[in-house]
């Protein structure tokens, strides 16, 4: 990426990634987790939308860019690493693949077992694309 | 560890990792991102409070094990993935070394600069340990 574009005020991993908290800045749930290298983030900041890096895709990815899931960047806040970013967002639907609000809709029991406990927000199978 | 510990219903990556976001279970503040591996979660969920792996000091650690600012689990939730943890918490003192409440402590501004918004909660250098 162009020399301008880097970031020296965040750390990446020996992989080039950082790690990526994404919260709903109105109602302070947290909606995922995500990986970015350098120019997700430079895209993330420069178009105040979130772009992430997938790993398994080994790909460059726009949230939304296939369901229109998109999330608006609100507050970007790093840590005392600099290696994590907590990035407060408005969520257009919602957040997971599978039509919840937030990635994290199963909750541990005390006895071990699990339980789901999101809202449901979209129908996935509606929806063109997962991500 | 034992086979009776084995946590199967987690994926650890290929260091054997987990990442869990701990957020406050009351002001739902994100208070830190720290890894876990099957040990270390084990324990937390065994002792209802959390353990982590330190990737730089290789080895299991308690979190406030020094400083005395434990965090109490209050509820475990895991991802679509089942890759990533979120731990809503009930956090003794600050999580952050640095004093402040969360680690997240710096504000990016729309010019690209950075602003310490955080709350100072505790004076590092009357602390113990920074752990």
């Amino acid at each position: 990426m162009p020399e301008s574009e880097r970031l020296p005020e965040f750390r990446f991993d020996d992989r080039g990634l950082i790690t990526a908290v994404i919260q709903d800045a109105e109602t302070s749930e947290v909606l995922m987790v995500a990986w970015m290298n350098e120019e997700a983030l430079a895209r993330t900041l420069k178009s105040g939308t979130c772009h992430f890096y997938s790993r398994s895709r080994k790909r460059l990815w726009k949230k939304g860019e296939e369901s229109g899931h998109v999330q608006t960047v609100v507050e970007v806040r790093r840590d005392c690493d600099r290696d994590t970013l907590l990035i407060r967002v408005r969520q257009t639907g919602g957040a997971c693949h599978t039509g919840y609000e937030s990635c994290f809709f199963e909750r541990r029991r005390p006895d071990g077992s699990w339980e789901t406990s999101g809202r449901k927000v979209f129908d996935p199978a509606r929806v063109d694309g997962n991500s």
